[in-house]
């Protein structure tokens, strides 16, 4: 319970960072720098949109050690499990968690059959963007919100309806399809890993759920290796048309001390490999650092306020206080996101 | 709670059980016939130790067709799942879930840590194998064995204690351990499906974390692709050496309802092909049959009674009478044990 509400502490975060998204700079006025020299390398470069310098040094040596049969530190191919967070370490998670966005309008397309919500708090908040309002809801409104949002139709349904969100939702201030802001360099690392044998998963504090109708295309990570927060379902026969439907109900929160829990249930393995970017990876990086196998733990900190943003032990949306102080102490490798990124989405690559 | 009820109630019979161990058969009493032609016929035929006829037909029909590429049941790789109950279905479950002699054994073993168990139900029993004492138990006392073997350690222990228990312990009547008790037919499909670029899942009502430890070596499905009942746990920091403990508490029941359930959670995907052998699989060969792509249900029908055991609508583990009467009415498969495969284990094939 205590991590449940810890997540929903990170949810609230949601409505009062509405109000600051005109804040936000707008994208693509940086120009990517990238030489005739380095375009010429890329073909056998597994990390090119990755400056040299030494975090892409530590990946490169990390992988080519552990995968060779000669090293010490060999890494057999059952055992070369990678875990990656979702918001903040593979697409953006500002100004709030793409899956609130995705909810408010859920609620917004449902209220045509929901007249009464034009004079019911919390609904009426979200759909006048009342700010103010929504922020005196506490977490009560707010579960109402995520369950009106999350449940109360089939799996099938609610896989049709993220599918139809992500084709047309667009992010507020960069403009774009949420899919299209993910990072180019992780897509990259992503590859890098497989292309050496190294099974790659999602754990993520998102819904589960939210993530698996895009992920295989936007990835290419298979559904059955995402791991995320989930709600409770149930299973109907439905008279030889069988359904699974989805409970208005908390199951698991896939966040902090729930990741290892999650990593354990799901994949049964410790990983070798986890990369995160706030104190909710924490555990996970832990967890992964305590395998007997060499094991490499990547931090993605934001710290370009021009490409992407910039943030860290202040914000309420991916804090990184804690985890950014244990991985100075135990020699973690951060990533430096203006500095070690010659790109930070797929369309800012040279044409 | 009705789920894990009937579960319970299942492991109740293993008490009852126990009192009838030695009515089983012993094991190779029929020669297994194979003639020089179809010895010649193996080494191009995916499935050898299967005899020829509908059930051998169906599968190898099935297959070709959805892999055919021309074919208007085609099936695109990502949606080739292929999801096995385990006991009963993969290896032998009489005359208890092979997962209850590993508890009572650990019972044993445990005792000499607890000597107050000499004299406190239901430890005692246990441990004088006193059958009628422990059939008195109920619901409160099995759960208190299930607990006592099962948790208050780590998962690494966990894990340690299971490869241990696999490597020494014997079948009571079979003589041979447990991990040997497996379906040669079974695994040659389970090969087979691989080589035919399907992903293949195990989703069990026996314990995810029982299963991991031996799944890999035994049937060649990597721990990740291992669904099944579990316990909570918790991650503990433990001053930089981090473990995940096992609580007494249970988490959830893989079985009946259950199982689509966990597909939906686990694999996040309805399979094209499942196959289980009683009625707590009836609801995972549902979810299966209603998917849009071309699926193929399997139930193997325990007939044998002298290579294996012979038992259905009667038997307490294991019970296959609403799931017969499906699969008949719907045209599911069913694998006639006795008549489908030429042999049982991997120890009766020719050497």
């Amino acid at each position: 319970m205590k991590y449940f509400i810890q997540r929903i502490d990170q949810y609230l975060a949601f409505f009062m960072v509405l109000a600051v998204i005109s804040c936000n700079q707008p994208a693509n006025q940086k120009e990517t720098q990238i030489s005739e020299q380095e375009a010429a390398a890329e073909n056998t470069d597994p990390l090119p949109s990755w400056n040299e310098g030494n975090t892409k040094s530590a990946i490169i040596s990390y992988v080519a050690d552990v995968t060779n049969a000669a090293s010490t530190s060999f890494i057999p191919v059952p055992d070369r499990i990678a875990t990656f967070d979702n918001d903040g370490t593979l697409w953006s998670e500002q100004p709030v968690y793409f899956q609130l966005f995705f909810a408010m309008d859920r609620i917004k397309s449902l209220s045509a059959d929901h007249p009464e919500w034009k004079n019911q708090q919390p609904y009426q908040a979200v759909l006048e963007n009342d700010v103010k309002t929504l922020s005196t809801q506490g977490m009560k409104g707010l579960m109402e919100i995520i369950m009106a949002s999350h449940a109360g139709i089939t799996t099938d349904e609610f896989e049709t309806t993220v599918k139809d969100w992500v084709a047309t939702a667009k992010h507020p201030t960069k403009n774009r399809p949420f899919t299209e802001l993910i990072y180019q360099p992780m897509l990259e690392l992503l590859q890098y890993l497989r292309d050496n044998e190294f099974k790659t998963f999602i754990v993520s504090g998102g819904g589960i759920e939210f993530m698996r109708p895009w992920v295989e295309s936007v990835y290419e990570i298979p559904k059955d290796q995402v791991v995320g927060s989930s709600i409770k379902t149930q299973y109907h026969y439905n008279n030889g048309s069988p359904i699974i439907e989805r409970l208005p109900e908390m199951d698991f929160i896939d966040d902090r001390e729930g990741k290892p829990v999650a990593i354990n249930r799901f994949i049964g393995r410790k990983p070798v490999m986890a990369a995160g970017n706030s104190d909710g990876d924490l555990q996970m990086l832990q967890w992964t650092d305590s395998n007997n196998l060499t094991s490499l733990q990547l931090y993605v900190h934001h710290t370009d306020s021009v490409r992407e943003w910039s943030y860290d032990r202040e914000s309420r949306i991916g804090k990184f206080d804690k985890g950014l102080d244990e991985a100075h102490e135990k020699g973690w490798t951060v990533i430096d996101m203006q500095n070690d990124w010659k790109v930070i989405y797929p369309f800012e690559l040279p044409q």
